[in-house]
């Protein structure tokens, strides 16, 4: 660790919260130590968020600092964990105080709110990036999947789909009206850890949408050895979402684009939500039901159906089938 | 996880080792689920490696694999820690399965030997770089430090010192002699995870030397509020590298040379070191003492005293005074 090495993590990332699981060891040595309660197991996950790739240049550092933290926590959700440490890896073009001051601002806010501990971190010189390994806890034995959709299942989605996609479009646009729905989905999104951790028992299979509907739901289908039939008519839209598929005459748009960050998830029939959604700060939507005949069905009112086994590839820029 | 993303996770980065750990879920699902047995604690580490900053442009990926690796373990090494879990997030500027090959065959080998279990990753495209969160574990409430030195313990260091930065002026010098040592201490440093773990109960406190003698042994100093006097004659250098230090004319090389990845240690006076010493693979020299006397003094044959309180600066490129 060199000196602004160490300069920036104690400046900037070095914080006490009065809540949550302090580790044996923290930051500032070779190794964080960490005491995993009995009864519980570890969950683990590392996402990478990349200047041009995974958000716009020149993006605000305190709403990215959010996103960075948001994205991995929503990993946790997808798992049923509840959030406990995270550490931080990051990639700097030059050492920008007020920068760096508004990131870990932005990163903080959220961890906060889920008494998360920083308790590593690393920091270089190089083109922005910045990559989380987030830490949860979860009940010895329950954990949610992606491989455990059985025919019968219903399927559901938090919230609203092609909201951060929308919000996308407007980024690009230089939009930056901040009460701007879309545009707030997309640079400050909610991982939805209350529901993760509720749905640990209930679901049957679970998965975080980054990639986009399809995408994500094929992981699920892909998985489980299923199929499933999406109802178009059930995909909970905003206004501001139907405008533009309208405008664009495509109404395929919200199953492809990603970085909403909701649950996708199914539940076997026998079991009752209602108590559930009264206790959630956000709706789920039931949007379609799991089949034994393989692949991903797009039903419209009309009868027309699509099969939509397709997700979006980083590296190609284009879709790629992989089913 | 993209269709490409998914491939090279998939066809590279995904084996089952015979030994080791076994998570509860592994790579594949949105987070892997750990067991960490009864009586142990985790410890956890991070760190990037970035084209043109760690390692040169154009190297030799399957000695990269290695050295992304052992520079990780050389942190669970400086804590004590035995290996057992590691997630790789890696950003690539394309998909090029023959480096792919290498890199994680170098990775893996490396890997196998501590049966450490692959749990994670995350695939990116962009600038190459490659950040490991390495998972460990230690016997509940033992572990080493870097703040546990005290006035009187002995401070030594494994290996040589500066044998991987002339390695460095080697490669830059477009050197390909697989078996010049300094190059393979460089390029393919070993990590002195057998060394960290015997150190426990032993060693008063320990780092890994991966800034430069100088900067890490100042680390030690600063955590445990105390100095340290080093004789110089006794440091440990091979021939080339006393060569190297002759023909440039400086003597204080080897203190600012990073890349060595042994480990620097303190010891009370009365523990006894020998039976260690049989032990181990490689030797371990002592090369000083703690005094509570703030600072790092090197200490030549003629009685020339040098003060040494400096670490290399990533960002400025420069040596910076940092206590």
């Amino acid at each position: 660790m060199s000196s602004s090495e160490f300069s920036v993590i104690d400046e900037f990332f070095t914080r006490n919260f009065s809540q949550g699981l302090s580790p044996a060891l923290g930051i500032g040595d070779d190794c964080a130590v960490l005491d995993v309660p009995k009864g519980k197991q570890l969950a683990v996950s590392t996402d990478t968020l990349l200047e041009g790739v995974h958000f716009l240049p020149n993006s605000d550092p305190q709403l990215l600092g959010h996103k960075v933290l948001a994205v991995n926590l929503s990993d946790l959700a997808a798992v049923g964990a509840t959030p406990v440490w995270a550490s931080l890896a990051i990639t700097l073009p030059v050492i920008d105080k007020v920068w760096l001051s508004k990131f870990s601002q932005g990163f903080f806010e959220l961890a906060e709110k889920y008494a998360l501990q920083l308790v590593g971190g690393d920091t270089t010189c190089g083109p922005l990036s910045i990559t989380v390994t987030i830490m949860g806890l979860l009940p010895q034995g329950m954990r949610l999947t992606r491989a455990g959709a059985r025919p019968g299942d219903s399927i559901y989605v938090s919230n609203t789909v092609g909201n951060a996609g929308l919000g996308l479009e407007k980024a690009k646009a230089a939009c930056t009206d901040i009460v701007d729905e879309a545009l707030v989905a997309y640079l400050s999104p909610n991982p939805r850890i209350e529901l993760g951790c509720k749905l640990l028992g209930l679901a049957s299979s679970c998965i975080d949408i980054s990639d986009g509907l399809s995408a994500d739901l094929n992981h699920i289908l892909k998985a489980s050895g299923v199929g499933a039939t999406v109802s178009h008519e059930s995909l909970p839209l905003t206004q501001a979402v139907r405008k533009h598929m309208a405008q664009d005459a495509d109404w395929l748009w919200p199953y492809s684009t990603g970085d909403d960050y909701e649950l996708c998830f199914t539940v076997p029939l026998d079991v009752n939500l209602d108590g559930l959604k009264g206790e959630l700060g956000e709706s789920i939507t039931k949007i379609g039901v799991i089949e034994e005949e393989k692949g991903l069905r797009i039903q419209t009112k009309d009868g027309e159906q699509i099969i939509l086994n397709k997700g979006y590839d980083h590296f190609n820029d284009k879709w790629n089938a992989y089913i």
